[in-house]
């Protein structure tokens, strides 16, 4: 039986996952609970030389095929030697990123044969889940130019605005069937998304 | 249209399989076919850093959904980037391994599901397979000890003598019922190995 909790910040890129991530943490230190970060893909020593080879500019092409499993092989390995083990202590673990990330961009924005993700899915991760997750919701083209802000682009967020609004779309379809993924206006100022992030947290905390 | 041919070399650790490609390639050579050699998992610079990834003993668990798809993201890379471009402009390719060393390690050795490498055989290879396949059967116990003589086992090689006795009967098993899995009997002196492959190989040819 898992003790702690998994939960889970998903968006853009721009939405603003970073800055909500510190607030969660800050929030579950100040209530005395301990807990871990992850990010994905990576987190453990084969899955960060996976996020390495994802996020690379390759001179050869790189097959969304190929992208999808790196992404599941990465997830494997965190999930079992990472997150499983820290919840099952008892301690919760806040992820930037996890599964519905690749639903959403390797599935809405690459156009991945759903029947094969939900094929690779249900056997890497066995039903897991998260607990909670926050979907920090932007448009793309406000996401974007907030994360050209922060410097040079990776092979994923070079895609364009079209890629970006099926990914959107995605993460706003599984908010609405699924009770457990919140959606939070990330267009909004870094303050208010920030408090509607921990005002959701509390409720669900409590 | 392919112009070239796809010939694999498959078998066990040990079975021949470095000296029956050269002696492959001789021939060709002498019958003026131009050809490449692919070796798998690897091929391309990101399937080379793949190869380094499943081969290397890590600190952490692998899991055997991690090592099926880095196994198949690889080949994935291998097959659109450099063999089919080959065979299209009339190059013979002769692999060092392909999908049927995943079906056997992975699906015999490892029990993946076999829905879920069907699966994703069916959505990467898209149909593809090899023209010929030369299978080099061999013991487990006579291949790993002509393996053990070349020096260090990698994190595969290190599976125990059942694990390759489950990989043997699925190589079997496929030749038995696909008339392009051709079985060389690799227990004889390596001459002779040789010369049976040559001769299926001539036949294929004519």
């Amino acid at each position: 039986m898992n003790l702690g909790k998994f939960i889970v910040i998903e968006g853009l890129e721009g939405a603003g996952k970073s800055s909500v991530i510190s607030r969660v943490k800050q929030l579950l230190d100040h209530q005395g609970v301990k807990s871990i970060h992850t990010r994905e893909p990576g987190g453990t020593p084969l899955a960060e030389v996976l996020r390495d080879a994802i996020k690379q500019h390759w001179q050869e092409q790189v097959t969304i095929e190929t992208e999808l499993m790196l992404m599941y092989a990465a997830r494997s390995q965190l999930l079992e030697n990472v997150i499983k083990p820290a919840l099952k202590q008892g301690q919760w673990v806040i992820g930037d990123r996890h599964d519905l990330s690749s639903r959403a961009y390797q599935g809405g924005g690459r156009g991945v044969n759903a029947e094969l993700i939900e094929n690779i899915r249900s056997i890497t991760l066995k039903g897991f889940e998260p607990d909670l997750t926050l979907y920090l919701d932007v448009e793309p083209s406000v996401g974007l130019s907030r994360a050209r802000g922060r410097g040079e682009l990776d092979r994923i967020e070079v895609s364009g605005l079209a890629f970006f609004e099926r990914v959107r779309k995605v993460y706003l379809e599984a908010a609405d069937v699924d009770p457990k993924i919140k959606i939070i206006n990330a267009m909004q100022p870094m303050d208010a998304v920030q408090q509607d992030a921990l005002t959701v947290l509390k409720e669900f905390i409590q």
